[in-house]
């Protein structure tokens, strides 16, 4: 039967007693349709002339994480799974440090069958991205520590803009002493957001010094370290911008190792807005990524590509916002 | 050939020049050998009249989470997944929102394959673990909100000791008016940590007072709202045991929030050591739950199932233990 003479979906929705989007998700090889339903619709669609597209591992999708920074990563898996849950994928997570443990781990994954991977910090080595490109298996980068790449469909946040407002909050509070630590010095990320702080600086008429630029990993005992660097400066910062939540939750250790009182002696912005920065005292300002939708839309676009679709390589990147609380305000 | 004529495995295992717990691992269904070895050793166990074990779903387990708490659960999950990995095992995470997203979650788990599924928290429903029983899928319960049963394997805590000693070191500092806030009322675990809680009052010789308990979500807002509770009474406590360290946090919130200063005018233990207890300002005093341990044994009661040992109904459970930091102290 010619492509042509092919009935339309709704008359094959009309003739099994179903809508016309249940028929489209059968079609597609969707899992969220009851099997009942799924096997007459199967059939009917056969009947005239359309292919069924499969996933060949039973809507299994892998999510390999980075152990870079644990609250952000574990927002990004509960997202993921409740985000597959709703088009019928389920989620097999692992771990870099469980990855460690089994050298075999792509090999073994591609034996086991997977129908795509979203691969969140950790960018893949490029003969990861070969073996996974021939064995038909699509793949996302969620927030690749080397930034956008030309082959494979990423998502991320506006990591300079962020850097910009969470600067700019602090000129406007009229500081002239702003410190900042990065992540680790070879992530985009990190490299963005500092780029948005000088430029803010720039934009205030401030000089951009770098004794006040700092780099370290995205955990407390980092913020707490690099505070005590930046506060014995002979002309130390009065406001600290973090690289991320758990490093400003280490920056607010440190101010009170010194007996300084947050923000009246020293403000400070961290970056993620976990769910702990509203319960911090004082509560944290900080730049809010949007993680449900990070994780989404990374399953959207796999999905998509499950369903067969063509993708552009393309980047999608998603707004940070700046969310004011207690832990920032003008300098004594 | 008969069982009893069969070369030992060492035999097998200097006939194929791998180590004889290789061969057991291949005769045991593992996944952690490499996949040429383990063809060559299947081989020559089949040729001496070894049945080997295999898994139907390609070493793959489901861990259902409950969202009761976050970073409890969230700790679990990367333990879980690491643990399995150290026995060639993928772990499939699903979420009760992601379940619910899905209502035939069972089935199309079933349908897909799984070779076990751990359950945290959440005890099933027992047409659920019938189903499970009837097709050979074995379970294993990771505190289950019910307490252990008798008729799966479950793994826990200490929860009443943990109540016992973290009310003890507050007895031990001189406090004669503890408040208690603990998990919501039907979860075993509550039931023993309050439980803990009066046995450690008794001991003391002090009234069990029940204006001075609260149950709650183990989460901030809770944490905050039944410490004001607590402190509006007439004869308001000078410590409160939080149910989790969530709680503790909203609790420190609600102590700010009243001016007072912790543990000067208020000592706060809470429950689990999360790893940003140690970060809080101050300190959080709080009962250690082994979370690695708990997942890992799990994991292990599930992998000797796959493996096929038989296991009796049986409760593991691991000792907590109290860590001392800043936010508990004498009262005023």
């Amino acid at each position: 039967m010619s492509r042509s003479t092919r009935p339309p979906l709704a008359a094959i929705a009309a003739e099994t007693g179903v809508s016309a989007p249940t028929v489209s998700k059968v079609l597609n090889g969707r899992f969220d349709v009851a099997e009942a339903t799924r096997i007459r619709v199967e059939a009917a669609l056969a009947r005239h002339g359309y292919a069924v597209h499969r996933p060949r591992a039973g809507g299994l999708i892998d999510l390999l994480l980075s152990d870079v920074h644990s609250s952000w990563a574990d927002s990004i898996v509960r997202s993921s799974v409740e985000a597959a849950a709703q088009v019928g994928l389920s989620v097999v997570v692992s771990t870099e440090r469980a990855r460690a443990t089994r050298g075999d781990w792509l090999e073994a994954t591609l034996r086991r069958g997977t129908d795509g991977l979203v691969a969140v910090v950790d960018p893949l080595h490029p003969a990861d991205r070969a073996r996974l490109t021939g064995c038909g298996v699509p793949v996302v980068l969620l927030d690749p520590l080397g930034g956008p790449t030309d082959d494979l469909p990423s998502v991320g946040v506006t990591n300079w803009e962020g850097g910009l407002v969470a600067t700019e909050h602090l000129t406007g509070l009229r500081h002239r002493r702003i410190g900042m630590i990065g992540g680790p010095r070879e992530f985009w990320s990190t490299r963005a957001r500092v780029d948005g702080y000088r430029a803010a600086l720039g934009h205030a008429g401030l000089p951009s010094d770098e004794s006040l630029i700092r780099y370290g990993t995205f955990n407390e005992p980092a913020g707490q370290e690099h505070t005590h660097a930046l506060l014995n400066l002979a002309d130390p910062p009065t406001a600290i911008f973090c690289g991320n939540d758990e490093q400003a939750v280490g920056a607010l250790r440190a101010a009170r190792d010194r007996g300084l009182r947050v923000p009246q002696q020293l403000s400070l912005v961290g970056f993620d807005d976990i769910p702990l920065a509203r319960w911090l005292s004082p509560a944290l300002t900080t730049v809010r990524q949007p993680l449900e939708a990070m994780a989404a839309d990374a399953v959207r676009l796999l999905a998509r590509q499950i369903e067969g679709a063509e993708l552009d390589a393309h980047r999608t990147e998603l707004s940070t916002s700046l969310v004011v609380r207690e832990s920032s305000g003008p300098p004594a």
